[in-house]
């Protein structure tokens, strides 16, 4: 359950505010260059305190590699990276708790495991998540360095505010290294990290959602260049299965879709299929990419699209109406501790670990990366 | 890769043409009473030929049991279910065998495997959700005996026409035993299993586009009631990501939503989140459901929702361009054999049985049915 | 449970007196050139009532493949692998419903499963191994065609006759394909699969058991041929411990060694350890092979080479103490039914099998053998 | 590979001479009353330096625990125990980094993953058993906790001489709780951890070796008392099956028997046919245990029953054969470092681990323990 993958797996530990967050990821062939920095980038990308629309808890967040890296390079042997909490105050969840926080996971685990760490949602935490994009650093790594795989997430709409993009309409922006790059600076040196036109909207939505003690939505798409043809299985491991349920797998996730997603249901057939044509060097192209880059569950050669639809931050400063668990009566609470209006540009980093490993996995499950060595 | 589950497993097997498909179900408790009729029931919701937008392949799809049941009741032993093609027209694809077909696995299977059993889509055949249906027979049966759990799908929408449902609105529906079974009667009597009020004029819809040789799609709500609490697992095996995983593993979904789905992007946190209340009996309770049943990816105790999105059968008689892979040339096809102009009816049963198996797997793996014995 | 592997796996079905056994056999590469006289010339090997040895059941155990193959070859689609049970003599069983018979898994099912298809043990009867037998064709076919793996199956013990082997001092038997094919026609021709001089002494120890109304058993011997380095894994899935594993999963196996196996403990490090050098073509030589193949877990050239002690047949004539599950007394039996007074020889296909799946499974993870297409 | 269990999930990562070593352990229930000291003390059975039977590598083997508990109670969370190393002296093995060392895996890991940390083994080295060990602590005290569970190892065999064991004829010892902790005291405070008469005998035997620059092998019996009935599965996952496995995942082990073991092959059915009778309360008993608790794959009753072979440390002063990989060149060496003469007794902590781990996962996914909360 703490474990994802099968042949590439990160198993993942740790509370919110308990000793430290980690990851172990296991199935990395050996001979892949790897070093706390290409850990520790990720990482930053998902650490708080970074800008007014992320929690103030103060947390540098330091990668220790404990084991796997020999000579700079992986061996074969399982990963280990550590990171210790620092700027912990459980004491700020103490008086939560025996009221389960509306729209929190407070309610689920504690009826399910009878036994509750409540301290910043313990296991339920987004702090969690610091495992994921420990594994996915290290799948990044291995697909970049085996088929310059690239994963790409951005924000595309922030609650009922859509981006505007007009790169988007022609997918040249991907095609091309340079502008590629220029996407990638845009998106990272943005606090929404949202490359549209209409950026400085969605912050005022964002703001004013704060002035309400309110928080907000929005859609992230994740685009993954350079996966070959062939990745993913048929029937029941298919490609966007298992991408669907990686990305499931972070909590505020409430859709997942490939392609052109739900306007499929809209689309006659001849609108739908993707024409196939030889271009001049008889290469197998697609004159659109309406599946998103996975025919029957296989990838096709063009790029995977994804796009998650991203619930706004259970915790909101406003008045909220739940029960207590000790007294069985109504109540209402107020959330007080550190938290964010919007997780949007927080979750990307994470989104886009999830792909890494759900790709690592089943490339190296698919003979596209050698299992033991590179 | 052909096997769903882990405690509950469904071994599927089969081709469109081949000698048979079906599946092999292991893990399922003893001492369920089941039977030929169970399975065969459900099979006949997905059998083809029934109504003008289904292909006119005719197969009576009639299973049989080689194992795992004693006097009527299951003995812990694996399930093998059975169903002989009969109604074969191999003949019908040779023409496509160089030409895979825009939208299909056609293409992404060859490449894959560099042997590709073409006849009717070979293993990428929607027939072979045979095996899926037989699984999700066992499952429900299974679900039904121990929880008294239903899972209902009808389609709400087919191409641009968005279903009318006045008692969708409020949730009582489903709450009284009697409106339920009236509403199944309603879809299971609808040729497209869409009890709206504007049923008529998304039947013209299709009618329309099969003049025009081609294929719509559409929307699928599965509904799947009382789900005990707990059921789901934090962090990488959330229930929602399981159900998630589950659907897309019909090759036409192109999109998956729990609860508000996409909606939630939209949405701020004050609107969003369910409020949580003690009833009169101190049962615990949520004012809205928006969640879709799933909080931190466990089961909440309300209603589990679900849409998928449904592409429009890729077979269309309309001309097509694609590429002849033998003799490397741009070409253009027509595709005869028989198809669905529109798959989402059809669909309904699969998806019903894959969250069935879904359920089943983690309910076994959770603790909440026994996994040798009822 | 009733699935053996992770990339190469074989999910088995079927009682002793049901309708039929068999197995499917998935993430078989495609393109391995397969058909059902693969699979029926080692069911024939397996087959009952071949000798005095077996029991009189007639089988013919004919399989028909009924999918995953197309145009002789496999497509990476699963393989269903059918037989139809036809000798079935239910009645001989009714007898035993409440009086479980010593040394077999009547007693421990009835109890965990609470329902037990008693007639002819049911799941446990030995005949359940037909699937076993049936992935391990598949298996054997497809190490064969990649590496020429062979793997070699012969008794070198029944009960308390060693046999006198003077070719296994040296091991140039193995070496030289001639006389591993002499070795293999001998072993064949032996109604206890014992290539020894002391052959016959064995047949006349079984021969007085059976005027006892007794049965025997012996120890087998199993060797690998032509696996190549590196196949298994450190720590949890090493090589020695899957194959163990596998060939527990025969239920008369008592105990498995590797290499010396027990006589390790009997040794000094000077002389257990074996002695590494390079032959006159540079190539990795080891002067022994008292680690039977496998150091730390992995393969390291040399024939892999295993022992297992297989248990008497549990079913004798003799009478036997037990109890009576209904009328709560002590009672005694008589088992009539049909049965073998020695398993030994007919065990062998089946552990050659598990061995070639335990061997295909963990050579299509380590990257020998591509998972999709050869 | 470095993850053992579907259910109760042990991943161990870490290498001889890196930072650090430790284990994650995921799926253990809620609510078992869990501390630091119930890990520490199965870790100081293991730890090297307690006598001159063992190496001198000088460890505290501290082990913290870093999540997954609560209150001094488990979560349901995953369990992360860590153990720092000390005592490293990485340059003792520069000197052996191209000639791999007989009888170990040097030679095997660095064909498979070319790229070894040679440092004492790096994760090929017994050091790496700490993680079993944890996982097994974990294992110990839930399975205690629930069923009063006892797994007990000791040493039978040193080298040739046969431990002499006058209660081990009648098993009164394991049914009398006072004589049970007596004989676990004998154990522990005995050098070989062998509780025989001529224990003095064998340790001769071991110093005689180290005089000779020599190592010994030998055989360790573990006995698991109140495993409850019904435990393992039919088929492919056998409780034998799994024990065998989880057993031959530390190197040292040649061979694994259940019950009379490799003696089953020279008894007649009616010996070794285990008599089945009903006390005078009426409780299913067994008048022997030749079957070593397991029948069919399942457990009986009766107390569970093992042995291993364990083979002579491979690690010796003596002068041995093997090539230079880099100069390929046939050379001698001479291993200085520091090493056991005899790993029995260390061996035996390490096999009640996996015993213990094997049995927890077994026993939630049969359900007798329930998954989630105590």
């Amino acid at each position: 359950m703490n474990t994802y993958g099968d042949m590439f797996r990160v198993t993942v530990f740790g509370e919110s505010h308990g000793k430290a967050v980690g990851a172990v990821v296991d199935g990395c062939p050996a001979n892949l260059p790897l070093s706390e920095e290409d850990i520790q980038k990720e990482l930053n990308r998902r650490r708080p305190g970074q800008s007014i629309f992320s929690t103030p808890r103060k947390e540098e967040d330091k990668v220790e590699l404990l084991s796997g890296i020999f000579d700079g390079k992986t061996t074969g042997a399982p990963i280990c990276g550590m990171v210790y909490n620092k700027n912990m105050r459980p004491r700020d969840y103490s008086h939560l708790k025996d009221t389960p926080r509306p729209g929190h996971a407070d309610l689920t685990y504690r009826l399910k495991y009878k036994n509750y760490d409540y301290r910043g949602g313990g296991r339920a935490s987004g702090r969690i998540t610091i495992g994921h994009v420990i594994g996915g650093a290290v799948a990044k790594k291995l697909l970049s360095y085996t088929y310059n795989i690239k994963i790409i997430g951005y924000t595309i709409k922030i609650g009922k505010i859509c981006g505007d993009f007009s790169y988007y309409k022609n997918s040249e922006v991907f095609e091309n290294e340079k502008s590629l790059e220029r996407l990638i600076e845009i998106i990272e040196s943005n606090s929404l990290r949202c490359p549209s036109m209409n950026e400085k909207e969605m912050e005022e939505y964002v703001l004013e959602a704060i002035k309400n003690k309110d928080s907000v939505g929005g859609v992230v798409e994740i685009v993954a260049l350079n996966v070959p043809v062939g990745v993913g299985n048929p029937i029941f491991n298919k490609l966007n299965g298992e991408l669907a349920r990686a990305l499931m797998s972070i909590n505020a996730v409430k859709g997942v879709e490939i392609g052109v997603g739900f306007k499929a249901a809209e689309m006659f057939g001849s609108e739908m299929n993707d024409e196939i044509y030889f271009d001049e060097d008889k290469n197998i192209r697609f004159k659109t990419n309406n599946c998103g880059g996975i025919l029957g569950g296989i990838s096709c050669g063009t790029p995977i699209v994804l796009r998650i639809a991203v619930k706004p931050t259970p915790s909101i400063g406003k008045r909220q109406k739940t029960v207590n668990l000790k007294t069985l009566e109504n109540v209402e609470i107020e959330i007080k501790g550190r938290h964010d209006p919007v997780i949007v540009p927080r979750v990307i980093p994470v989104a886009e670990a999830m792909v890494a490993i759900t790709l690592a996995d089943l490339m190296i499950k698919g003979g596209f990366i050698h299992p033991c060595s590179l």
